[in-house]
């Protein structure tokens, strides 16, 4: 059997760009995505899962490029009126998306878990690739604050990551398993290379490295861990991570990512604006590649899928 | 204290119009509308109240006239999704629509009665008048075909009425209460009058008179019931009324509808179309009043209301 199998662990928008490239350059059969679910959260009563919709839009071709987030040709109808109501609106829905926080939350409240009703929901919208839970246990991502600590949710939209963090913790982290789907990757003999997107590592990757047994089983791989860095010109395309890394007294580098990843990491893909990160990197033992990470179309990540697989020596079609 | 309290009972659209005109003569204080809960049901997962909400909607203005249900300026996006996503859309629910039940399903699950949501959402919406629930127990309207009891929506909605009717029930009524505030309103010292609204006899009010208590109190009530016909011209302006009487053996007539109601009654209004059942009444002992029933606008609707108090003796402004 060939190595040939792909394990890539993803958060949400940047992570679900490299997602949707190793999908359009490798089969079904050959992938399994499995997504970050710390920041997931219960809101008006609906299961919101910010970064399986996130790759599931990407994938399905449902994302929109403009805006960045959310479902393309979207409205706030259901939105507007909830607010008429005196609901709560600090977590903007639209009105597609609320179409999948209904049809995932009354599912799970049927019972299904959230691994079966992503495969689900996922086919139904003509996705072939496993997407995957990276457990269907509750682990919340929280953010340390002066005034105590936040759910994500709060702390990245409410909040629009203002406050000073004094610390990351997983809640539920005590006996969260890995999704069916997830262990049985990890456990692949024909797996040939884990590749992580270019995601948060302390907001969207350590969650999923914080659920039972997956660091010791990536401590224990035999074939390549390949990550894309979040870094594109010494700072995040999006998101709160170079602001977080500050506070939490850590430079803004690919030397800090990598640092943080230590020895699970064999292999960093850098932007070619970070460039001179390299010779820094030299000295960790890590191979690395630089090259253009930026992705602002289907050409972008299908060719830095390539890039990330290649240094897994994993041919793609 | 004068007796000039309205307890009005409605069903959905034709209902909602007259309950709205009521609202547009009366003062807050003076009114009471009680709605029929019977077609109420749950939907992907969501407390879905057709009739609560047709009224809500005419009270607000924001009653789509055109289409004659649901919210005006509507759009069907989240409902798109969901057949995209595989799940049921026998029953189409538009974006703002789905607003409302997205706020009332989720404050339900966290504890509230729908009494309670149905106070919050419809004060949220600056609607100053009480709009009731009949109760705050599950009261389920089905109807009897040869392939059995059907839900009142599957029958209505999905079976677009085509099944035959061999009859109608009411599950759950054993030990349905009526709520608070309509146990209040029918042992109010100065209630007046009470207007049963143009809605189906069968489908819309008698889910009302089989909550527990509610036809004894209205047997011994001290005050005129008057009833607007649904019938114009001899037949329903919309819904099944018509079909079903006459798969119930029922003639389709104002005179079947003052039997229905027997002794509760004292007061029909009719339409002029059918002035000619005003003679086939008067046997009865019945006080008839031949008056257009129609409601295209504002002024049809506080006009009827106007016809509807009169006949009660209850003054408006």
């Amino acid at each position: 059997m060939s190595a040939k199998h792909v394990l890539a662990l993803s958060g949400g928008v940047g992570g679900a760009k490299l997602a949707a490239g190793l999908a359009a350059v490798l089969p079904p059969e050959d992938l399994t995505i499995v997504v970050n679910t710390g920041d997931d959260f219960e809101h008006l009563g609906l299961t919101i899962c910010p970064d399986i919709d996130s790759v599931t839009y990407a994938l399905a071709g449902l994302n929109d490029t403009q805006r960045g987030w959310g479902v393309k040709d979207e409205t706030w109808q259901a939105m507007a009126m909830l607010k008429a109501l005196g609901e709560a609106d600090w977590f903007n829905l639209g009105d597609r998306d609320m179409g999948m926080h209904i049809a995932r939350s009354w599912r799970m409240r049927e019972g299904e878990s959230l691994s079966a009703v992503t495969a689900r929901l996922t086919r139904e919208l003509g996705i072939a690739h496993a997407i995957v839970p990276m457990s269907d246990a509750p682990l919340r991502t929280q953010v340390g604050t002066a005034e105590g600590w936040l759910d994500f949710q709060r702390y990245f939209v409410a909040e629009q990551c203002r406050p000073v963090a004094t610390g990351i913790r997983f809640a539920g982290k005590a006996g969260a398993k890995p999704s069916a789907e997830f262990a049985r990757a990890l456990a692949r003999d024909d797996l040939g290379a884990i590749v992580v997107c270019p995601s948060n590592p302390y907001l969207s990757v350590d969650p999923i490295l914080a659920v039972e047994g997956v660091r010791a089983a990536l401590e224990a791989r035999k074939v390549p861990l390949i990550a894309v860095s979040p870094l594109v010109g010494g700072t995040a395309l999006k998101g709160p991570l170079a602001k977080l890394l500050g506070e939490l007294g850590q430079p803004v580098s690919n030397r800090a990512i990598a640092d943080h990843y230590g020895d699970l990491l064999d292999h960093l893909i850098i932007d070619e604006a970070d460039a001179a990160d390299a010779g820094d990197l030299r000295g960790t033992g890590l191979s690395v590649t630089v090259t253009g990470t930026v992705m602002c179309d289907a050409g972008d990540r299908e060719r830095l899928a390539r890039v990330a697989l290649s240094a897994a020596r994993i041919e793609t079609g």
